[in-house]
């Protein structure tokens, strides 16, 4: 079985009509499950998450990228979130059966065909990155949507694909290819923003924290409250327990509780192991002793014929 | 889809010859999957879990008696865990498609069968107990193997099946019908067994402790450590991580740490999200967060056409 996943981030999280009518277009795409969708009016974003074959993905792309050209104007939007595009950022991920290759082809595919049909500068970035600096999003996306207008004067910044002219109502779009992401968020009993941002400042990789993790420090209004909102690159080496527990002791030096995290959108079920695995110190675990991951292996070995 | 769990646990752990004999015997059963088995020479006991229909489960049950009573002599036989007989348990577990009342009856099938065949005293427990004081194992275990040559005397423990006679090798058999259960142990650093006793009385609900715990106190000797060893028998009511901390707490104030924690066998993925959500202090997890979870579950609407 051939599993790809991908996760477009949209800059619209407050419209429900528009981001309704991305969903209604999603689920009508045949070969393409939507697995998932998360809106954030603070963030103003949404976030999808979608799996298929390579060919449907491409064309469920193409008409979610037609959706938000026609619905969004990054001149008037605001949020939380940094964001550079109407589809700020798309990755494909491989899951099963294909290679991190197979993704970075797709993303080459798909960036090539937004830039020649929407006119809209494409950058690669991840795994697809074309120059080291556009590995990672943050770089890229740096200055975000206004101020993109001057950074693609820059020779060093012509996108991939598509015109040196950022698209006057959608800006630019990063397309690429990455391993399984985990979008985690801490939210801390004060609403201090700066408390916050020297928390995250403190765990991410570009001011000296873990190498897989990015963070921001965010005002979450409704609340009252702040968050470290992150995005954990690779859960297997920078585990959540870790980034949490950091956060934890950070908050504590300003008397602040940690009130509670949040996953946003899809986890691996193995990221959640183990955290289980560190906090009950346990010896010996293994994946297939989860009685439903034991049944689904089983069954599945009888009906190839794979078991010994 | 129709799952019915079946827990046989045999009172041997050591000897390599009849447990292979019991799990070869259990794999060429038709209708039958082997999911796991655990054996521990400490305890000199081993726990399979399968999964079947009915009458399989059934065919498989009387094909692992048999082989129990032939390789297995109660008189000769040691360990660390009470024990009253060769196959000392079988419980039967609704998982998926089938309703406690189902596993009961499925439960008095095989224990007449088995009390017919092989002579065998067969007391029903759990769900499937006949009486309120045969609900709990432990009263029925209680005295062991050797105990029950006098105990089957009294008028109140005549055997639900079978002959009012323990049978001379095989002893006693325990069926019944339960929830999931959780084989749940934690490893403490001293050697001191008494410390283990008394934090499992501190846990157990017979001395005071969680409501669905039972709990012992064991040495193990190979480690030159001892442990807290427990049946979480619903983990929805008692989870895992609240039982973990008090014993780590217990632990605590004879200045002992808690070394690790082991599950024995297979457990259900809610059970270990609880601690994750715990730990983490999630807010608004659901299961269908996880991603092999939701693929799975897309997929079957997909299938089955019941999505919206």
């Amino acid at each position: 079985m051939r599993i790809i996943e991908c996760v477009p981030n949209v800059s619209e999280g407050r419209r429900t009509e528009v981001i309704q009518a991305m969903v209604a277009c999603l689920r009508a795409q045949p070969g393409v499950l939507l697995l998932d969708y998360h809106s954030d009016p603070d963030h103003n974003r949404t976030v999808f998450t979608l799996i298929g074959d390579d060919p449907a993905l491409i064309r469920a792309m193409r008409e979610l990228y037609r959706l938000a050209v026609e619905h969004i104007d990054m001149r008037k939007h605001r949020g939380e979130h940094p964001r550079a595009g109407a589809v700020d950022v798309c990755p494909f991920v491989p899951i099963a059966g294909v290679t991190m290759d197979d993704c970075v082809a797709l993303a080459r595919e798909l960036g090539q065909q937004i830039a020649e049909t929407f006119r809209i500068p494409v950058f690669l970035y991840a795994e697809a990155a074309t120059k080291e600096d556009r590995r990672l999003l943050p770089n890229i996306r740096k200055g975000e949507f206004e101020g993109w207008f001057e950074k693609i004067r820059d020779p060093n910044w012509q996108p991939d694909f598509g015109p040196a002219e950022v698209h006057p109502t959608a800006g630019i779009t990063v397309i690429g290819a990455r391993p399984p992401l985990i979008a985690y968020n801490v939210n801390l009993g004060t609403n201090h923003l700066d408390i916050a941002k020297r928390i995250a400042r403190g765990v991410r990789f570009s001011s000296g924290g873990f190498r897989h993790v990015q963070a921001a420090g965010f005002a979450l209004k409704e609340r009252d409250q702040v968050q470290v909102s992150m995005n954990l690159l690779n859960f297997r080496e920078t585990p959540i327990h870790r980034v949490f527990e950091v956060i934890k002791a950070e908050a504590e030096r300003y008397g602040v509780p940690v009130v509670g995290s949040e996953i946003v959108g899809l986890i691996p079920l193995e990221a959640l192991v183990q955290v289980a695995d560190f906090y009950l110190r346990l010896e010996g675990f293994q994946m297939d002793q989860i009685l439903e991951w034991k049944i689904q292996q089983v069954l599945f070995e009888r009906l190839t014929g794979t078991t010994e």
